[in-house]
């Protein structure tokens, strides 16, 4: 019998040996093959709804919490859900082909850029089976390989995903292989994954904290992790109150688990007592704890209606993922610059001013992937930015950063037309 | 008195503070800058070559090699040509600032992506001080502070090197601390540097096999290595002899030491009787040690004046970087994409034949950064591409592929321009 080592071996080589052939498939067989995925998902959904209701079940059992439980449980609508996506993906642009930046020097050489796949792709995941769809559909478009190892309580639910995503895949004409499952959810198998730079040439970790920090400690291929930020949103003393009000409430509010929600609200003191007291009804409103510094806290005591502590130094720089904000008033845009620059995490930060000087300076000094002026910083998504869908937003300078899309998981190769030329 | 491990914090946080304001300087500062650079390198020289004096003396009495004294000697004339290359550094246009992808969405956000420089790159290179000047020109000018750690051989020429260029881009208005020199050759403080993924956004380490790997293994943040190039050219059945014989001559001997030169000869089995006693006999002229299949030994053994030995396994995928070519016949285009597959470094590979679709074959199948039809592989080159100069050549998919000219060395953030927008 072989052991899990060895089958992993063979995943790998698989994988690796699919995605030679699926870097030049056409753009028509990848998409029929998303479509089959699409139905499949329909068509097959008493097959996983029933391998999802062991991972319930066993999950209740365990006595695992009602939030993980949510983001474990599928159902009909999930699964259609998860179908519409696919589709989704199939109707975007395939990046792989663009030719770019294609010239002729002054010897006759013909010379360009053109988009390529990266290769072979690895994720590693945590419990919402629903990603072991997304991905896939993600990295085959652009013409991917991919190995995927999803977390232990899921594992009946994925194995199912997974195999109907491999059978609709190879039904319609994409290399067998494609799409490897690690079905063996030993950890050791995860650090044999993380050495494999030959086979693998982007891994990806989605999850906690805990996860990205053990793969990027371990993979020795490159990593692409985002999933932490600590958002900023800076009210200018020359802002728009109104405005300032509304980006602030809804950059914390409208969706705090995430990580372009607000964490930080940085206020002018020359605004901070007309500005203060009306955020803070707001956030108040929406049942939102507010951490305030000295200066902050001077102005708000005399609101007693809302939840308010003296900010500790750690709540600069941490993101609450909660209804929870931490709130400093500062005495200039370049202490406002100096916070975020020491404090942030380089995701999503946001200025609200009607200075024009004041929004270039924080536009042009801000280091982070998506600076904003006079918006909320929720904007940060791919779907939201016109990418179609995203894989994760980088916080990485290096390859891409913000959102990942299609385009963002491909590489590219020079291409040289000669006609016999040698160098002089 | 500072420790060492002191020294080189220091030295980190400075470059990290001065890559802040670096980011923004002007195009116009930054040619100031490689300007005085230029100009010390002549008005300098005395303090320089005195300095290198002590390291070739040095190399000399601990007997070292003629070609490695060679790469440590600076003249008057290595650096006037060095301060030649800072000025065309200096006449490339600024990468940083570009905008691109600007568009409007339907709720009115303007958005788009703006070039920038990736922060504070690492550079740990072996014995050539010419390296020096090189690397911080290309740095600057793309707005990277940049930490640079070179060889022991060479430490007194890369001191009195790294002390001009830093009077230079003091004197010019670069942020102070933008270069910094690790002037302690201790290999422990290479591990501290590795270690540094906070301060240092890219790290490349140019030197040979050893250096690369292990940086690749210890580094913490992200790598680009290139640097070895097993480069392979296909001889095709339908090949111009005559072009067959100039690209595989030119690919080998012009320059054999270095990573886009010849390795490995393909020959098409139903042009390899003609081909290769040709191509044989001009490269015996060079001097070219042959190491032939068992196919190729049976035509080419009839030429008693060639230096022709049997190929070893070895042979194949190995990077010669000598006048010593592998030649094998093969029995198809097929068998030629496997073996590059199998031994290539994902360099530069090449195709000569005259037929359309084996070439369009060769173009879109093989996976390397340059792949050339009819064209010698020594043309993977920054300045051969247009490029300017290069800081190396990227084996890598991921962030850049190929030659890394100035726009390599740079990252981008999303900017977004609202009116108050907030997500619905």
């Amino acid at each position: 019998m072989k052991t899990a080592t060895e089958i992993l071996e063979e995943k790998c080589r698989a994988a690796k040996a699919a995605s030679r052939r699926l870097a030049y498939v056409s753009t028509e067989v990848k998409n029929r093959a998303l479509d089959g995925i699409a139905r499949s998902l329909s068509n097959e959904k008493d097959r996983i709804l029933a391998a999802n209701k062991i991972d319930t079940d066993e999950a209740r059992a365990t006595g695992m919490g009602t939030a993980m439980l949510d983001r474990l449980l599928l159902t009909t609508e999930r699964l259609e859900a998860m179908a519409a996506d696919v589709r989704a993906v199939a109707a975007l642009p395939d990046p792989v082909g663009e030719v770019w930046d294609m010239r002729t020097l002054p010897n006759g050489l013909t010379i360009g850029k053109k988009r390529v796949p990266l290769g072979v792709i690895g994720v590693i995941y945590e419990s919402r089976p629903n990603v072991t769809v997304d991905i896939v559909s993600l990295c085959l478009k652009a013409g991917n390989a991919v190995i995927l190892r999803g977390g232990k309580e899921a594992l009946n639910s994925n194995l199912a995903l997974a195999a109907v995503v491999q059978e609709a895949a190879s039904a319609a004409g994409l290399p067998e292989g494609s799409i490897q499952f690690i079905d063996n959810t030993d950890r050791a198998l995860v650090s044999q994954l993380l050495g494999k730079s030959d086979i693998i040439n982007l891994m990806i970790p989605r999850g906690g904290a805990g996860l990205i920090k053990f793969v990027r400690e371990k993979a020795t291929m490159p990593v692409v992790a985002g999933g932490i930020g600590v958002c900023h949103t800076y009210i200018d003393g020359e802002a728009d109150i109104e405005k300032a009000v509304a980006i602030a409430h809804n950059a914390k509010v409208q969706r705090p688990t995430v990580c372009n929600a607000l964490d930080s609200l940085l206020v002018h003191t020359g605004i901070a007592k007309e500005y203060l007291p009306l955020v803070a009804g707001r956030l108040a409103e929406a049942g939102v704890e507010i951490h305030a510094d000295q200066r902050a806290l001077a102005i708000l005591k005399k609101a007693p209606s809302l939840k308010l502590k003296p900010a500790k130094e750690e709540d600069w720089g941490k993101e609450f993922l909660s209804l929870t904000i931490a709130i400093k008033v500062v005495g200039s845009l370049d202490e406002a610059l100096e916070h975020i620059a020491a404090h942030g995490s380089g995701h999503s930060e946001a200025i609200v001013t009607e200075n024009y000087g004041a929004a270039m300076r924080f536009l042009n000094e801000v280091d982070a992937a998506c600076v904003y002026a006079n918006a909320s910083t929720r904007f940060t998504d791919g779907g939201q930015f016109g990418l179609g869908a995203e894989l994760g937003i980088s916080t990485q300078k290096m390859h891409a950063r913000g959102p990942l899309g299609l385009r963002e998981i491909t590489s590219y190769k020079w291409i040289i037309f000669g006609s016999g030329q040698v160098r002089p």
